[in-house]
């Protein structure tokens, strides 16, 4: 539940207002689909013990498209040739309204609801006596379950014109239904009111503008003088413009309100589900502090433009805070230890286990680690503006590609509050700003450590540079932002990385499943390979580089190498599952898949023919992660080295080998699957792209005619 | 259209068969919203002139919960406590039918459209006379544009179970709806039937297991067998195995059928524009020679293996392939040249511009310099398995990172015929697989180049290497195949990039827009400046990197700079739109946007107070392509070149320098602008990925304890 709508739990009795733009189609007819729809949810909410109330336009328009047929129908050849006159406006309502209601009727009666019909006027609500009948009426319907529908009564009014009053206005009127049905609101005293509109909720301009953005939660001292209208709805009296008007002066006066798209077929639901869709409107919006919704794309692109001022330093500039950062963090120590004991005790109350407490717990001794990691990495070689290749493309123009920072990076961790401060390091390093989201259980310790990171940064790159993401109902917000988020990260489980890869337009860097395959070859050394094969599995079985597979070659089920093996793994409490072939060979149970990630102990063992059947059924099951052969046979090594089509391939060493660390690369940004851009253990260069840089002397292309091209390779090294 | 879909043209009688899945909602309430929609598309269809025939199920699910209800307003507080029976199945129908039948009414009444009731029983069908009869009645009823709707009249069926017959068999009998509406398609002779299920259509196995895929044309030879049918409908007697069974029958008789989802709220209407949605089973499917649909996948699958057999390969054996494709070349200029006139001829009498022709012409020299430079990328250096870093981690234990083919690329080109070799010749020499979707222009070039070259791979890498796209419609089912296709090249107009990045999970290497900038400093030459700024933009203004926005330092307005640029181009015939500044100050129109690629004789101006200004308005409006400052100002310009964050800067050099020839990459396989696996010009670097390759002696990790790390770089040649 998004917290800017937990109020819909307490929600009793909701007011849902539809529009013409939703009850009619663009070309006049009825859009019996979603009034269909409409119907369903407020059955749903009916059932569900809610009291619903229904405010409904559409009237006029089906009188209308009725009364021309009528009118048609009544035709004489010689009337038809006859200029057509406008229809009388009241005329239609009065035929509208009789036909909406025998159709809500029909509906409702479909699904064994029973519904009622309550026409106003406008002068009706200055009476004191008409409100309280009113509030009696449409309580008693409520009690027997009954759904009020309310209109205005059109064909009788004699309002001529839109007043230029608000609705807590004394005077108590209305000039449109979305007014009405504040007003409605207000005399009914509703918990909510929900207006269904022909757009998903109030953008920040033109709907159909691609930069306007949905406003998640309407603060009016905000919002008030951004928001650029479009044209009104092209049916009905309303448009966005009324909606905002009744919603701000309902909120005002207590009345949640949310504007949310009538054409959806389960948005209402959703509303009262409390998910994020549509607009709120609350007369506290302003005071919720940890409304982030719409701050996601500010903060995306204050670490944007924080990157590009931290990119414009001197490479000293950019070691200096990177010890200052250090220096900050033995500093702030204590604070920090104290909001990480805190966190530390709540995850032990909550009955967290031993290993994931050790992971969260920041000693003295991790703290000066971390420093001592984030001067190292102040004194590691400058990674930005390295010259990669350097080109005289022609006498006098020289190219040059050089490293520059990707921009910014969404990085979404686990419980390890440590992993933020090497983040952050790295991120500074190579001049990315940076999103970071860590695991809700670190979240007093990420909060002071992203305090002492920041406040160490100057104020000439701001500490905006690094944002700390604080709930995960902005995830999704960040995850659209493919115009200033440049890359995401996720480090966790499969399926939130499947979920995060499968719903962002961002580059995702990393790796949802980790089925490493291990292939011992009939020229394997067994000891070697029970070594290897046991370390693999057992050394870490929750990792991703642990070992899920085991292919034997054929003719070690005769040599005894296969017995060995087995013995091997079920000595250290390894559960096996078989393939096909291994599962009727063995009489073991057979793997359900042979896709399969156990992360635990267990793993699944299959008999192949030879080194080219082991290939092929890795490239075929594996996720290509890491694959390793055991054989002392060098031809077939290399065999497997050179076709098995994985990021990271072995010969006789342990897949658990597959990582940053193990592979030099210092701070680890993730091991990554993909084959675009990094892939296997990917380290700072995953977070660097390149740019391209032409030195000349006012040379024009002029269809190539107006250069001598040299393609001279130079020296890296001016 | 969908050319599987191409008979929809011609249907004029049409019967639509909803099912109780789409009638109902999985807990038994009538599902309004849906039959909403389906009543205002039967509308639509009849004002657009089809006949229009409803199969409708449901009534039975419909009279169960009104029975129920009515059951429960009937009973005592006693009546309560006793266990309750079952509803009677033929009450159940008998009240159902007659509610449905009403709610039908009351909407398509709404709608101005007037529908009818035709209750059958399976037994009727035997008889000759009734059909006759029947037909007849439908006729009248569609002459007058009423739309008749079917069931089967349950109430008083004393039918008991389904029969084991198929509907073409002479006995004319049903045992379920879409039986009957099989049986009624071929008795009143209609064009097509349309079965709305609860999935998008018939799938290759269960629809929620991922890896069943949407069949869009069933073959029966083909799919028969494959077919693994999940778990029925819950509701109703149908299920898919009914439908796939009455679509086979009825596609054998001659109707056409598809099978789409009755969730959506514009299948039917998109079914009968010939979309590609749903399943379509038609008497001559199997003889459809251009059918791809259904082999996106498999094309994408067959590049891949063949890939992996050309990765296989010595180095020298991939150079032999590039040298016999370019001797095939040679021998087979003839029959290429045929074909290329064919087109050629085509494009004249279509009256494509010249310049489109001379792009599509291939001349004898342009193809003997085609076999020229795919002899050169035969002889350049090999670019896969060149090692790029190699570390020893231990001892005995040497890391390699090397390069190593991406995998499976689409390519989807324009009209050059040429480019067709070059990116063959580039994916043999990278060790990558090929789908190539060329323009339709060049159509029998493509088909004839694609011949030569494939017909020069051997058969141990197979020519199904290099797949060839013929159809548009292939493209999206193309962009889905995430897991088989690695990167996407789309090589045209920003339109079909934007499209291409909007709809696929796939990396896209490219550019949608190319915004590029001059600044012409205060420090600037003027005549440089000028004879920059002309070939920039007029030198092919139609180029990704012609200058679209000429940003001038203030001061130039005072010492005459401004105006000699402005007169440069206006003399060069360029129409000029100003910024803000601009606009004002020289009194010109303003331009609609400063995000503007113009492509033509036409840029935006603006005056900008200084460098850093000009930096701002770069990364603000820019599109991250080339960018290029003129000014003799060393500092300035460093300034410009580091803080400017786009692909590629440029001092003092015209902007159409960024191109991957004048680069000297050789063959260019786009610009990016994505900051993502490579950025700017590509060349064959952006083909490739890397791989790490471990050699060990049996180390093991365990715990980080088994080894003494050394971390040593070591030199890459061995």
């Amino acid at each position: 539940m998004d917290p800017a709508r937990a109020f819909v739990n307490s929600v009793n009795r909701v007011i849902v207002k539809v529009g013409t733009a939703v009850v009619t189609r663009s070309d006049g007819r009825l859009a019996l689909g979603r009034l269909g729809a409409l119907c369903e949810q407020l059955k749903e909410l009916n059932l569900q013990g809610y009291e619903v109330i229904l405010v409904t336009s559409g009237a006029v328009g089906l009188g209308r498209q009725r009364l021309r047929y009528r009118r048609l129908a009544n035709s004489s050849f010689s009337d038809l040739q006859k200029p057509q006159g406008d229809l009388d406006g009241k005329a239609c309502a009065a035929v509208g309204q009789s036909s909406l209601m025998a159709l809500y009727d029909t509906m409702f009666s479909q699904l064994d609801v029973t519904s009622s019909q309550l026409l106003v006027n406008d002068g009706f609500f200055k009476d004191a006596g008409f409100r309280k009948q009113l509030s009696e009426t449409v309580s008693a319907l409520l009690e027997s379950r009954v759904i009020p529908i309310f209109n205005e009564n059109d064909a009788v009014s004699t309002r001529k014109a839109p007043y230029e009053h608000c609705l807590q206005d004394s005077s108590g009127i209305f000039w449109d239904n979305d007014s009405l049905a504040g007003l409605l609101a207000l005399e009914l005293k509703a918990d909510l009111l929900v207006l269904l509109s022909d757009v998903e909720g109030l953008y920040s301009g033109p709907p159909n503008d691609p930069s306007s953005k949905l406003i998640h939660t309407y603060i009016k001292e905000k919002h008030q003088s951004e928001i650029t209208f479009g044209d009104k709805s092209r049916l009905g009296r309303g448009g966005m413009t009324a909606k905002v008007n009744a919603a701000v002066c309902a909120a005002h006066a207590g009345i949640p309100v949310i504007i949310t798209s009538g054409y959806a077929t389960d948005n209402i639901i959703r509303v009262l589900q409390g998910e994020k869709i549509g607009t709120v409107f609350h007369k506290d919006a302003h005071l919720w502090k940890n409304l982030k919704e719409e701050s996601a794309h500010e903060m995306a692109v204050a670490a944007r433009n924080s990157s590009r001022r931290l990119q414009a330093l001197k490479s000293e500039e950019r070691r200096k805070i990177l010890l200052a950062v250090a220096d900050a963090l033995e500093k702030n120590q204590n604070m920090i230890r104290l909001e990480n004991e805190a966190d530390v005790a709540d995850a032990v109350a909550a009955g967290y286990d031993k290993s994931l407490i050790s992971r969260l717990t920041l000693t003295p001794e991790k703290i000066s680690s971390l420093a001592k990691s984030v001067r190292v990495l102040a004194d590691m070689e400058e990674p930005v503006g390295q010259i990669l290749k350097r080109t005289e493309l022609a006498d006098e123009l020289v190219l040059e590609k050089i490293s520059s920072p990707l921009g910014v990076l969404l990085i979404i961790f686990e419980s390890r509050p440590d992993a933020l401060v090497q983040i952050a390091a790295l991120a500074i390093r190579s001049g990315n700003g940076l999103l970071l989201k860590g695991g809700k259980e670190a979240r007093r310790s990420n909060a002071a450590l992203h305090k002492v990171i920041t406040s160490a940064i100057p104020d000439t790159v701001s500490g905006k540079l690094i944002g700390l993401v604080t709930s995960r109902d902005e995830i999704p917000d960040l995850l659209k932002l493919d115009d200033v988020i440049d890359l995401v990260v996720p480090r966790g489980s499969n399926k939130l990385v499947s979920q995060i890869k499968a719903s962002t337009k961002i580059p995702v860097l990393g790796h949802a499943d980790g089925i490493c395959h291990i292939y011992v070859d009939k020229a394997a050394n067994i000891d070697m390979a029970k070594q290897i094969v046991k370390d693999a599995k057992t050394d870490y079985p929750a990792a991703c580089n642990a070992m899920e597979t085991l292919l034997v070659h054929k003719d070690l089920s005769c040599t005894g190498g296969l017995n060995e093996l087995i013995l091997e793994l079920q000595r250290e409490g390894v559960q096996l599952y078989g393939g096909p072939k291994a599962s009727s060979m063995l009489n073991i149970a057979e793997a359900s898949s042979l896709h399969h990630e156990y992360s635990s102990l267990a793993c699944t063992i299959e008999v192949v023919e030879d080194v080219f059947a082991a290939i092929d059924h890795i490239n075929k099951h594996g996720s290509a992660h890491t694959e390793c052969i055991i054989t002392e046979d060098s031809e077939v090594a290399e065999t497997f080295l050179s076709q098995v089509d994985s990021a990271a391939v072995f010969h006789n060493a342990s897949t658990r080998f597959c990582d940053g660390a193990r592979f030099g690369l210092g701070a680890e940004v993730g091991i990554s699957t993909s084959r675009i851009h990094a892939r296997g253990p990917v380290g700072v260069e995953g977070l660097l792209t390149n740019k391209w840089i032409l030195r000349g002397s006012g040379q024009v292309v002029d269809g190539d005619r107006g250069i001598n091209y040299t393609h001279k390779e130079k020296a890296l090294k001016a």
